[in-house]
């Protein structure tokens, strides 16, 4: 986790680009975003775990996160410590359409507006990449959340559909 | 076009790898599929033209083509012409998730069963990228064709939705 360290040094060169670290807003600055994909998966899956989601094999999850083209976590940091609070990331053709999979945010952190945050970045990190259509697919009850950050449900009628053998 | 000059050279040296030409069934050996990225992008252009779309810049729809994870074109060959008649391609995080986008086949060419053959390919090179999860976005009006592919619309109530800035 050399992004982590870095964010104790004292080094000032291109802190950002190095640790690529950014504070949630209104969260006593405990809270940082980070686009590091160098993520302890071990970590990631004990997140995906606390929210029930089915296991994963680490060999894919780690190909996944390569070919993802957006990768945001969401770290708490108490004193020399972090812990994977939250995760998103987006899969795009660089160009015109990105997919947002795999948003969470544990549940001992949900309720304060973490993944309205964490979404919102993945937002920015998309418009600042030119991405003009940003998709989702949500589970129902969560569509509603999905809708006050600005996701229309099909949108003219348009489906969201998957294959089945 | 170095891969359709290959077609008909005599060269054995592994033809199918260097042209990724494949003969659509029940075409009368007269219509190919390709996996080549190497597409004249007007022809693409001209191609999404004649079925109505809005232009997009080339230059953009090159990044998108290279970032895709599955392009499959399909052409018309008459002796020594061909053409281009359908297109399809995937985002993917070569893993889990692969989306399917800009479907089209000509309008001189649609009513033969061509866009279920191209759907076909594309699923068929999805699956042996051991891709499970194969989703996609359907206008209103196909939403019928793909759901005779095996595609559900918002299966378990999942749905399909787009932000909207």
């Amino acid at each position: 986790m050399g992004f982590w360290k870095s964010l104790f040094s004292n080094s000032a060169v291109e802190p950002a680009k190095k640790t690529r670290l950014r504070p949630v807003a209104n969260q006593n600055g405990q809270i940082f975003f980070s686009t590091d994909r160098d993520i302890d998966l071990y970590e990631l899956e004990e997140l995906c775990d606390s929210v029930g989601w089915s296991r994963r094999p680490v060999r894919k999850v780690r190909i996944a996160l390569q070919h993802s083209f957006v990768v945001i976590s969401m770290w708490e940091q108490r004193g020399g410590f972090r812990r994977l609070i939250g995760f998103a990331r987006a899969t795009s053709d660089h160009a015109f359409n990105a997919t947002i999979w795999d948003v969470v945010v544990h549940p001992d952190f949900q309720g304060k507006g973490l993944g309205k945050a964490l979404m919102l970045e993945v937002i920015k990190e998309l418009r600042r990449a030119d991405i003009s259509n940003i998709s989702l697919f949500a589970d129902a009850h969560v569509v509603n959340f999905y809708s006050q950050l600005g996701f229309n449900p099909d949108p003219e009628g348009i489906k969201g559909m998957f294959w089945y053998p």
